[in-house]
């Protein structure tokens, strides 16, 4: 594949940790909610060892906070999704599809609960605040919505949990999985939750002043050889054996929870009030005819720019495959595809047609194991 | 600058003309509206001086285009814009600026009417759809709403009428700015607007089937040779000169429409029913404290990769560039700021810290001649 250079523009945001990831030797970049996210400092491959033995920091900015504050905070957060947050609970985090009035993915981002009437939906690459803002002002509910300044750290990987405890101290060891509390660093305080986009264990530190951030980094790479701390990114194979997916890449608004996976956030039992509930009950009624699943695909390179077919072994089109990226575990490429619901038996073998060449491939459940 | 790689994936979508342009050499892309935007083949300059003077086609399928559909897609527009749209005509194009319930900018489309309840929105890179989705479902509206599958070429430059006249017969000579009609090419109809994001005059062909879009990329190249047609992309310095805003550089949701220079796109006095008339008058009748201008920076290269601070000669701050670019015309950096109002004046003489040097600059007005 040959590569092409990222523009950079005012539209496209810089973070406040572009200029030391740059420095850092940071290769390559995606754009992800308007800003930069980068994706490589040496090769996938490395970095998906490094992470699995040791810890890396990672800029996340990307992953855009929008806080809804007010009376109505709550009822707008459960009319964008079918997840039932009627019980959750300040300092928890809650990983929550948002649908449309048809079922259709909008997003499925991990929400915060700050307090009863303030919230914080912390996204994946689609421009959320539209849609609140849409609902809100329509329906004219009492809340205020915004885009906040924070920028995220990850700090992800096996060695994270000792890291952070040189940082902040023995009690970030008894922060629980999605649970999030405030800590200090220098006497600045940081929101901080235990959560991240790896399957490695870390933490997500939600920075919202530019200099305490700065610091904050800084010191991490002054103290982090001992751990053998590097600056890393969202590591597809990684990610993908883990059964994370990418809202844009995996799914998009095209699919409902059903086929993604999603039916322990999908509530249409209770009494919650969201925007695709009737939609959904059809939909579950119905049954669905495709299903994401993972793959384990016979080849060691692949382009993988763009969603590509699978077939049955006659060549008919059994399904698209969404994302991919060679994994060191298993030495073939490991993928996120949707396929038709006869077709997603573990074990099942298929086909991919991909530059002129036939490649055979086969179903497995995900995480991939 | 440095350079940085692209990552391409799934989420960050290829074009139908993106195989075609990488084998003519583009160089760059930035991402807009989750999807690759060509940005350069040699240099902007280069770019800047063959637009002048002759034709280039541009793979813009970055401006989505949201289809509006049934008995209330004209309330929902409406709904959307500042703009008076209650007289608009079949086969007209009208930019008209989206507004939230607080008067920011949310996008700056062009809006195609094709019928009386069928309208497309032509975007900016922010997801309207999820703007359109959220008003539509919370006011629960008849209406159905997609992105379609459009993927647009623009014909751009003094050449560009006759180049188009050679392909789509004399009767193209008589379309008029903004409007748009159906004109044949090898049998298959496509939608031409006489739009486009330069001042050099041309057209926008609006496709909806890869296979014929590709024949009729094919062709203008096959043919093109006497117009000195080459692949190019939207030029930062000729549409900086034009007065040509970019969502998301020179302006977005912190700024209002009076703040950038859209009054006479605001309708207040008239019955129709927008999100943001309220909080529009309250601005109005307050007056606005800041606007975009034009400016002429004294030097010929600046790393514009995210906004900076302008000050007066007593470094106070009062204003920020927003975009930049150099321009071949008057050889040094013409850009776009926005500007507290006692420092519009055309002629004034403000200074930028930018690396370590202090540059001068002059206001001036958009367009910038």
């Amino acid at each position: 594949m040959k590569n092409f250079i990222v523009s950079k523009s005012r539209r496209v945001r810089s973070t406040t940790f572009t200029s030391r990831i740059e420095k850092q030797g940071v290769k390559s970049y995606t754009v992800y909610n308007h800003m930069l996210l980068p994706t490589t400092f040496c090769t996938p491959e490395e970095e998906y060892v490094h992470l699995k033995e040791h810890v890396q920091v990672w800029d996340v900015s990307v992953q855009r906070e929008i806080e809804i504050l007010g009376k109505d905070a709550y009822k707008l957060i459960q009319l964008m999704t079918c997840r039932n947050l009627s019980e959750s609970k300040i300092g928890s985090c809650y990983y929550a599809p948002l649908v449309d009035a048809k079922g259709g993915l909008i997003n499925d981002p991990l929400i915060y609960k700050l307090e009863d009437d303030r919230w914080r939906v912390c996204i994946a690459d689609s421009d959320v605040i539209l849609f609140a803002k849409g609902i809100a002002e329509a329906k004219n509910l009492n809340v205020n919505i915004f885009e906040t300044n924070i920028d995220t750290l990850a700090v992800q990987g096996p060695k994270s949990f000792k890291l952070m405890e040189k940082v902040f101290g023995e009690k970030i060891r008894k922060l629980n999985f999605f649970k999030f509390n405030f800590y200090e660093f220098n006497k600045n305080k940081f929101l901080i939750s235990r959560s991240g986009y790896s399957k490695q264990g870390g933490f997500e530190i939600h920075t919202e002043n530019a200099e305490s951030a700065l610091d904050l980094y800084d010191y991490f790479f002054e103290i982090g050889e001992p751990f053998n701390l590097r600056p890393g990114a969202p590591n597809h194979p990684e990610r993908i054996e883990g059964g994370l997916l990418s809202y844009g890449n995996d799914m998009d608004n095209g699919d409902n929870p059903f086929e993604c996976g999603f039916e322990k956030y999908v509530d249409l039992e209770s009494d919650i009030i969201f925007l695709g509930k009737e939609s959904l009950k059809k939909i579950k009624k119905k049954g669905i005819e495709r299903k994401l699943m993972g793959v384990k695909i016979n080849t060691k390179t692949m382009d993988l720019s763009s969603s590509c077919f699978i077939n049955d072994e006659n060549g008919n089109r059994i399904g698209e495959l969404r994302s991919g990226a060679y994994s060191p575990k298993f030495k073939m490429i490991v993928g996120i595809a949707m396929l038709k619901k006869n077709f997603t038996n573990p074990g099942y073998k298929f086909k991919i047609n991909h530059n002129g060449n036939v490649i055979s491939g086969e179903v497995c459940n995900l995480p991939i194991n």
